[in-house]
């Protein structure tokens, strides 16, 4: 793997000064372009030690426009990161549309160390190289360009500077595992050549670069950057030039959507919304529920178990309510609702994931997602707000996404709440005359209201690809408010006793 | 102080009924009415164990609309926090415009229970407060609403719900100052009384509340959030009717800002620009610098020592240069480079320092701001962006914010880099004529350079308020830029020098 990256070769420094005049431009260029067209850019420098990552990536700030540019690296974890799922911390730090951030090793760089150090064991390394893929994939389908070098040198010359910067007290580093992996270079190479084989694919491939020489590394790493940059935009251009020739007839009756027919029968059809809660039990049952989950939130909390919740459902379902009642029974310090509606514009420059990834609770607490990432496949499939290819893909993402989660150990609970059409007509009119109701009334609810088919289609097809065996959707029947409610809790607590072992509640 | 507040006031179950009714909806009218003004409403709810603070929080999320708020508690400080100036932690959960932030025991409940243990000294206890009454003040004049409550009962009624909570085992404690408070009623209410009395001023009062009845607290708190806010609309709206009232013509030629005379002899016309660095010694002299800051900024990083940097200076001046030199020098690792222009959505909801917190560095790492908070007194004061009242009171309070940097133990340092107006003009045309800078020279540099007197003035007045002893204004020729960037250089060396103790680097 790395035969040809010991040649040794230079670039002698006229020619280097020629080249660096045509390339300091195209990089320069490549970069406002990236921006023009909204590209994110993520470029990963990692390497044997002594190479220079830290002299490429301030060649980088200084042949581009710094402003655009952010490093980062990820060798401090703050227990904040600790505390979430390993990813939240990479995703905190992402590039938003036209941005660029220059990452020193990468998300590879901890593990390469560490399973060179035999701190990590194989099947854990090739699994976590396994999601690192995923993760690129995720990111690069939705337009982020990923650019990957490995400075690399033979172990001679790493030899030779490793001792010279010992004698110059030159080495600085930050953890054990720096020091252990600056002198091991055949078990560093080991572990970077398998990183390497590993998550080496097409929307984010490495370049293993010939380091010896800086002018040769500055000018391998520059036109790597160019090149890839260059294409991304090219097929931005192209995509963009396709969209605008094949413009769409808006005044034409909207086809169903693939030529599929219109739902017949939907899963929501089958649940029986004819269940009640007797109002006489209602008081006792949501009081016992209450000191349930308070005394489980809170032996949650001890064991740094965290929950995620989320709450999809009709407009007028009874989300609000259903949240209010789970709420006033847990300690407000643990919990956080997070109401989702449009975007920020922070929020609109970043992967759609990031803003959910913003939120994931730390360990021992509770986040409450008033609406969710499941807007991917529901409004915005619905109002044509993301192509198709987009959503269709998002539902893998999701899935993904939510194995995060439950990987870190949060329970995950989602529930749908389930009306018929006639009682949110009868809730919408309701709204309306309540005076303190009326602002949850819009426009914007009516005519998601006439759009039923299409969301019912929608619900449909998330259910099939989203309701997984490890996270199962909850579909409430919320006719009768009392009764969704308590369901609410009743499966929240399920779970709480679930993952705290059971029985061990009484 | 909290004499009325053990009257054990009730208010009757049918009473409560309609005065909900009635108050529910003008709390949610004047909920949006704030998000209409862009006001942001800060409520912090604290008091004595059992008095229902959870309960009240919950109560506003059910009469308000829930969308526009998160509540927050600050028991769990994470490392991120406590490796930060102590503010930081609530910086970062500041509501936005229009928003609230409900706050559980709001930045006083941690104190107060320390105080209360004994863990803290008086002296540190009001140097505290004192520090909270100024913070409050800064976000009291950026428009914010800031309601704080102390929820009370009489000992024996404490001692009573104490009993009853243990009973039921519901006492939940997440500190050991809680659980110690719990039971020193006295030395509580000692603390908390201190901390209301050195706390309460007109633009952020305090609230003592009768809260043995759960429906008079209930009835008390709304009503006096709802005063609050209205207030603070009605205020909003008449200053907008006056600003509308009195137009102003923008075609009449400017006036000299105050009415004050033109600038006749800045500090800026004092400094030497004739100061050159010899080329042939540049080189060697750079590399010094850096290999010196490279050993002394990962001995700062070892200590726990963090840097905040800020270049402010005319267009053209070096400042993108000099930063570059800096951080060749310094591990990519534990530097960042943030570079101030227009804010983004979220950050323009915020208060104006609300950027600049995002990014103070944790201990041991740097910042280095590309242009800074001066900003307030400079370009938004030049360009009118920003009222008179409001940029002369910015003076006061980046005084304060640095303190809080340098308290919380930050090197701060803070240049200026001067050139000549000719000097800038022969850049700019350079700029112009050099392939990869074009991108450095914009229209809006042009117009700035006509502004070169009102900039004179602001800058002339932000030195003589801002460059104080402990904060000084490092003003550095830059004619020559050689000369400039190794001053820069030598600066923050030096600084570094005397923060690890002086003699120390051999």
């Amino acid at each position: 793997m790395f035969e040809s990256a010991v040649l040794g070769r230079t670039c002698p420094p006229q020619e280097y000064e020629t080249l660096s005049n045509t390339l300091r431009l195209r990089l320069f260029k490549a970069q406002r372009d990236a921006r023009a067209c909204g590209i994110p850019v993520v470029i990963s420098v990692g390497g044997v030690d002594g190479t220079g990552r830290g002299a490429v990536i301030n060649l980088l700030s200084e042949w581009m426009d710094a402003k655009g540019i952010r490093n980062h690296t990820f060798w401090t974890e703050t227990d904040e990161e600790r505390n979430r799922p390993e990813e939240w911390r990479f995703w905190r730090r992402l590039p938003g549309a036209g941005e660029m951030g220059i990452f020193l090793g990468g998300w590879y760089g901890e593990a390469i160390r560490k399973f060179c150090c035999g701190e990590m064991k194989t099947n854990a390394f090739d699994l976590l190289m396994q999601r690192r893929t995923q993760f690129e994939h995720t990111l690069a389908a939705s337009g982020m360009v990923i650019i990957k070098f490995w400075l690399h040198i033979s172990e001679k010359e790493h030899k030779k500077r490793l001792k010279d910067r010992l004698e110059n007290r030159k080495l600085h580093h930050f953890t054990p595992y720096d020091r252990e992996s600056a002198k091991n270079y055949a078990g560093l190479v080991k572990a970077a050549g398998r990183a390497i084989t590993l998550t080496d694919r097409v929307d984010a491939p490495w370049t293993i670069v010939d380091a010896v020489d800086a002018r040769f590394r500055n000018i391998a790493v520059v036109r790597t950057i160019i090149a890839a940059i260059e294409h991304a935009v090219e097929q931005k251009k192209a995509e963009k030039a396709k969209a605008e020739a094949k413009t769409v007839d808006v005044t034409a009756p909207v086809a169903a959507e693939d030529g599929a027919p219109t739902v017949e029968m939907s899963a929501l059809d089958a649940v029986d919304l004819s269940r009640t809660c007797p109002p006489e039990l209602y008081k006792k049952e949501l009081k016992k529920l209450q000191d349930d989950l308070s005394d489980l939130t809170y032996r949650a909390y001890r064991k740094g178990i965290s929950s995620t919740l989320l709450f999809e459902g009709w407009d007028a379902a009874g989300k609000g309510g259903a949240i209010r009642r789970l709420t006033a029974g847990i300690d407000a310090r643990i919990t956080r609702v997070i109401p989702i509606s449009a975007p920020s514009d922070e929020e609109l420059a970043h992967h759609y994931l990031w803003r959910f990834w913003r939120h994931v609770p730390m360990d021992g607490f509770i986040t409450i997602y008033d609406r969710s990432w499941y807007g991917r496949v529901l409004v915005e499939r619905v109002e044509n707000l993301t192509a198709q290819a987009d959503w269709k893909r998002a539902y893998a993402e999701l899935n993904d996404f939510e194995a995060r989660l439950q990987g870190h150990g949060n329970i995950l609970v989602k529930y749908w709440l389930h009306i018929s059409s006639e009682e949110q007509l009868r809730r919408f009119h309701e709204r309306e005359s309540t005076p303190w109701k009326q602002y949850k009334i819009t426009q914007e609810d009516w005519r998601n209201r006439e759009k039923r088919e299409a969301y019912l289609k929608a619900a449909d097809e998330m259910f099939a690809r989203t309701s997984t065996e490890q996270a199962p959707w909850h579909i409430i029947p919320a006719e009768d408010k009392k009764f969704a409610r308590l369901e609410v809790l009743r499966i929240y607590r399920d779970a709480l006793e679930k993952a705290l072992g059971r029985g061990r509640h009484s």
